[in-house]
């Protein structure tokens, strides 16, 4: 094992089409910076790898690995919801990484996550700072939500928001040509429970004169039954059909949403409550309500997969968030995000990676600001999609082999364990 | 006007990812044919607009737009499911038709559908002959059901099916590496009432040895919720996460699926009853007695308009139905469906457009056979992986601009209207 110090990188929370692609930034500029890092070490399902002693070791992966991991959506070493508390909630959560980390002579932590998941970068600098042990902290932003704070938007987004506005656009054209004599309104639910980016997202495939989404409903405006009605037989009146997007959150606020049906009160507690529930619930109220065919869609999963039509910004920036992740943690950069700054906002939005202090970042939520959301609450302004529109350019697709987009299929080597076997763990 | 004979084309039923590539190459042969064929005239909302006279001339349109609709889903004339009935049952549609076609001099009839429109087909053509009228009656197939009688496989087809594998795929990726700590069983629904080919064409996902899908569900096998529940266990036992992919028509042959978990009683009638509907159901049944982790997505329209991610053989296969269709009605061929006969199963597929007689066509529909089932009901053999695989090669992606794919713009110029107002409309 070489005696440079080694580097530790883990993916968190939810999945993105693109976050595998900081994964392969990362790995490709450690190997660029041999003389300074020695290993790069994945945890196994994220944190969790770094509790259990379960690492591979990416410094054993092939450069074609990388270009492959670039490409390649879902976490290839997995990630993890795990909680671990805070260091004086669960000190032997904290105890174990930091003995975990001295026995494979890591020096960095490069964590991948959102705004939940820097809370826990904050928590692990500090489990490390009063360990005595020296550790450096860069967290790396990643999120379909587009909810961080510290960075202008989140590698994930873009290309989420590409694939809801390509897939509105194309069904809005089916719709269109069969409301004549079939369905008149088409529903359609995106992820979102407390910030409405995805669902404004949408209102992108207005382009060229294209009317839908006549409709998007955010969780940040309070779901107003009557006025929600009177807009969609306007608009059917109008266009002679409809497509609303609504964010999944329309249930938070709304208490008409509750009832699940699609879970037991027992499958309640283990079902995300609210994930496709706003779709059919708004389809059964305009059928039952307005007399309308309806259609809906839930997208769940496949829109935060949707690495075959992923943003070509996007997937640079998560490769780039990789890339200078390493260098800024090389730079000696502590207790930091590698935050995302726009200088333009031209359509060839031009960026920069900034450090941004953790403990500005950690924990907070930035939902859709009031001055992006239209008067009426159901659509986005001019400003919105000027902030949204530079984030969906370009493709950047994957390589396809007989039919379908070719996977990375890492080595995932082992790191021999030398601890014992971690105890605490409650899962 | 030209004296030279006209032709109609129209659109019917369902919309697909190419049936715009019918269109554009039925406009692009009879534009090769000006010699002999006038004008082509579309059906404003298929066959509705050759009862209300409600024509578009498509010779009016340029080059530049025929090779845009070769791109662009959803139906640019509009379809419809108007029930025209039979000439017995409703000889005054098939007079009025008839009229519409003598009063514009329309001498050969294009129609572009499923199954049940090549029925429509043959009644024209019979009422044609009924009234000694001449007229060339060709049907072009089209349908993401893959279900018509004919034809080894139909345009729309192979495009919902690439997405189909593409997207299962993509999704797995993203469970497999969350399933540690959160979802394990991730459901997907995908269209199909009584025919299972597009649940069928999601186990291509399989592919390098990734076992997602693990369980499809047919509309062709009876469920067995034990057996069901069983398998999802043993998977997720082996793989740590489950992937189940279901036909619509789940509830088809299973009545405990028949309580509308998104329509009361009066919105039953209007609503696709089916859609929807065997997703959550499935995704509650497992939460609910196995208590696993939950997800699901139901693509409904998004996956037959998914013109993004469409197989290039299956836009080539629309398109030259369209460039053959016409060669076949210049032939004087009649009461025939231009049908696609596969010549070699190999993954580089050769196929032939022949043309089938009509009334061996309508109104049949063709299930999954047996030998395309495994024996135990949860997936595909290897037979019905080699009829698939070759349906979904190759890429042919849309032009985009500004981030989003260009869409056709027809100018949709009127035909002027020469007769009285269809009186005898009932919608």
């Amino acid at each position: 094992m070489s005696r440079r110090p080694n580097l530790f990188y883990a993916q968190s929370g939810g999945m993105t089409a693109v976050i595998n692609a900081t994964a392969a930034g990362v790995m490709h500029a450690a190997r660029e910076e041999r003389a300074r890092i020695g290993r790069v070490y994945a945890g196994a399902n994220g944190i969790l790898g770094a509790l259990r002693e379960e690492l591979f070791d990416l410094s054993a992966e092939s450069a074609a690995t990388i270009g492959a991991l670039r490409q390649t959506p879902g976490g290839a070493f997995g990630s993890s919801r795990y909680a671990l508390g805070t260091p004086d909630s669960h000190p032997e959560n904290y105890a174990r990484l930091i003995d975990v980390f001295r026995a494979h002579n890591i020096r960095w932590f490069l964590y991948n996550g959102g705004g939940g998941s820097a809370g826990t970068s904050l928590h692990v600098a500090e489990a490390a700072h009063r360990a005595g042990y020296e550790l450096g902290v860069v967290h790396l932003p990643k999120t379909v939500d587009n909810d961080m704070a510290g960075t202008d938007f989140s590698p994930g987004f873009g290309s989420v928001a590409k694939y809801t506005a390509v897939s509105v656009q194309e069904a809005a054209l089916d719709v269109a040509s069969m409301c004549a004599t079939s369905t008149q309104v088409f529903v359609m639910e995106v992820m979102g429970r407390h910030a409405g980016w995805i669902a404004a997202a949408s209102a992108l495939a207005q382009a060229d004169g294209q009317p839908a989404p006549q409709i998007v409903l955010f969780p940040e405006v309070a779901f107003d039954e009557r006025k929600f009605l009177a807009r969609v037989q306007d608009v059917v009146a109008r266009d002679g059909y409809c497509v609303v997007v609504t964010a999944e959150g329309l249930a938070v606020h709304n208490p008409a949403v509750t009832a699940p049906p699609t879970a037991s009160e027992h499958g309640k507690d283990r079902l995300n409550v609210h994930t496709g529930r706003a779709a059919p619930f708004l389809a059964d109220l305009v059928s039952r309500t307005l007399g309308l065919r309806c259609h809906f869609a839930v997208s769940d999963y496949l829109q935060r997969s949707a690495r075959h039509v992923a943003s070509a910004l996007d997937v640079d920036m998560a490769w780039q968030v990789g890339v200078q992740g390493v260098a800024l943690a090389l730079a000696g950069e502590h207790r930091v995000m590698a935050g995302l700054v726009r200088t333009t906002r031209q359509r060839s939005l031009h960026w920069n990676i900034v450090p941004q202090p953790l403990a500005r970042v950690a924990g907070r939520e930035v939902t859709l600001p009031k001055k992006f959301i239209r008067r009426d609450g159901f659509g986005i302004t001019p400003a919105c999609r000027d902030y949204l529109l530079p984030l969906i350019q370009g493709e950047d697709y994957p390589d396809y082999r007989h039919g379908l987009p070719v996977a990375a299929r890492p080595r995932l080597l082992r790191v021999p364990q030398k601890l014992p076997r971690w105890s605490a763990e409650r899962l």
